[in-house]
């Protein structure tokens, strides 16, 4: 099986590295190679997401991707910016599927912002589409206001589209993934303004008569944002638009105040996907061996678990995780008195040893 | 002055009363009429925004505003629908200007599910856009798909549209705000991704040299909803679009734990304006008496501060709500052991009381 590795930037290449030590250690062959993304990828082909890296994602059977991002690109063009690459990668490989768990560890609880009762269990799997809405649709751009009260005035515009087949097909991933954990979805829109979200709904509940077994309610964006912060725990899975799920995926990571813990999977209609932990690039630890590779590493289990049919592998993986968050190790991301502070290579490794 | 009292569905009657009853209580003579909407609307003329109710909006200096919604116009189609006046009153009154605040009164901390450090002293304004981006812009609807992958489908869509003078007027509103704060704007956008947004962000940046005494920064909308949840009391001011801003400006009063607390004023380019509290119409309690008047009362304070150019009585009232507090009292919303728990009248009488 062949793994395409894309470490990308900031601190992107030093996670990566220890996800790879922990595929390595699991004792299974895999084909692993390694390729530039996003600010990497530029610096190395003028484009961040180069032609060989795409092939490369192509061919592979999973992705694992790093990060990508550093201050060094801010003053490109939009299109030649880092962020370009992730965004190219889930279009040209079709990555509808978002899955972004957001995980309290009960030995992290006190990371949290929120208080422990409110969020100390917490376990929401937040189910995003990933390849259409807003993020693509056309026609978008700057040109004359056509229209209306500011006719003649630049205008800045964009199309939010959802076809009936792209909600059926992240509805079915979510009602699946509902059936693996509480059986509860809530489907996230604004049924009440867009006519897009109001489709939504009406298809998620055409979905939802094969999955009589799953509990399925629907709740307006702003409400769920307000939930979110109000009492977590009461949602299990949460499916909604690429737009919404941006917004309120990185709200749901948040609460647990680790992000440097949380894995994500990408997958398109096959469960081929690329895999990449929740948080950013972070330029600004970048190379000072001090940044969390567990969100990596445990993104690495999401490859073997969805991609390539590796359940048990992905479980030894994360037992190991628990494994090390026991033994007290912490990287400063995650510290608190009274545990061991180590660094990237020393994590990575603690992990390594877990496996055996 | 003539003020628009319209009291809406739910507990919108209750609460309004009592705002009602302490600007009765001000001293000053103001000419209020009153008229149906929302459902309430519907009921009476068959329509959520009736014509002689959006004539009185209109010829009135300023509308104070209750709440809208309940279970029984639930299944109505969209157009007749309740929270359709809202949308039909910003819309016809050009209200663009939403003003937000999210404060948490010291007395009420404990209500927030945030940890007290994270969140006691909080005080955010949002700025929200509120008659442009998707909500309004057209066209929306849903077809027959065009083009790509899924031609020939249905699919549902909306336009997201902000015009340059749009975009100038709202940040205009913003930095004047800060002026009078801490003198920090935060603009939320989603430039990485939407056209409309980087366009957003070149003219909030273009605005911005008419104000050298205000700090800005720009901050893509993903990460201010985990900013608010991670350290809120970095913001002063947030300044984004209306769909953005629907979404951040619930899970940011949501932070104060304590949403019946919080007012809101949709201004027009003359400061003409609907006033109405930030939380919905709790069709549950309605009628129990139990509501919370102080968002509405609070709400009736920025109605004379912005509106009304009442500064001193605004402040008269607040000080009333601040003394209320201080004295204990607490709707069952806000209750904690070792308060004095009182109903929606008792609550206005106090405010009246300490008007005095
Ligand atoms: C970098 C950006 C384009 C991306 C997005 O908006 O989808 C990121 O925020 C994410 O959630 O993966
Ligand atoms: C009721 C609804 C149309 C409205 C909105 O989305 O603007 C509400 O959520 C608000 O924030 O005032």
């Amino acid at each position: 099986m062949k793994i395409a590795i894309l470490p990308g930037d900031g601190i992107g290449p030093e996670i990566t590295k220890q996800a790879v030590n922990v595929l390595n250690a699991l004792g299974e062959r895999f084909e692993m190679e390694e390729a530039p993304v996003g600010g990497a990828g530029y610096a190395a082909h003028g484009h961040p997401l180069p032609e060989g890296t795409l092939k490369l994602a192509k061919e592979a059977d999973a992705v694992l991707f790093g990060a990508v991002g550093d201050f060094k690109y801010d003053t490109l063009e939009r299109a030649l910016r880092p962020e370009q690459a992730i965004l190219g990668l889930r279009k040209e490989l079709g990555l509808f599927g978002n899955l972004r768990p957001a995980i309290l560890y009960p030995e992290l609880a006190g990371a949290s912002t929120l208080k422990p009762e409110v969020v100390s269990g917490l376990d929401i799997l937040i189910v995003r589409e990933l390849t259409g809405d807003i993020y693509f649709g056309k026609p978008r751009g700057v040109r004359e206001c056509p229209d209306g009260p500011f006719k003649g005035e630049r205008e800045g515009f964009d199309t939010m589209r959802y076809a009936e087949s792209e909600i059926r097909r992240i509805a079915h991933v979510a009602f699946q993934a509902a059936r693996k954990r509480s059986k509860r979805v809530t489907s996230v829109d604004k049924a009440n303004v867009l006519e897009t979200f109001q489709f939504w709904r009406d298809i998620v509940t055409d979905v939802h008569k094969e999955y009589a077994d799953v509990e399925l309610d629907h709740m307006y964006v702003d409400n769920a944002a307000m939930q979110l912060v109000r009492a977590p725990k009461k949602f299990d899975v949460i499916v909604t638009g690429n737009m919404f799920g941006d917004i309120l995926s990185d709200c749901a990571a948040m609460l647990t105040g680790s992000i440097g813990m949380l894995p994500s999977a990408s997958l398109d209609a096959n469960n081929k996907g690329l895999h990449e932990p929740s948080h950013g690039s972070a330029p600004d630890i970048a190379g000072k061996g001090i940044a969390n590779p567990l969100a990596t590493i445990l993104s690495a289990a999401m490859m073997l678990r969805y991609s390539l049919g590796k359940a048990e592998q992905a479980d030894r993986i994360e037992s190991a995780v628990k494994t090390v968050l026991a033994q007290g190790l912490r990287t400063p991301d995650i510290y608190e008195p009274g545990t061991s502070k180590v660094g990237t290579e020393d994590m990575g490794a603690a992990v390594v040893a877990a496996l055996r």
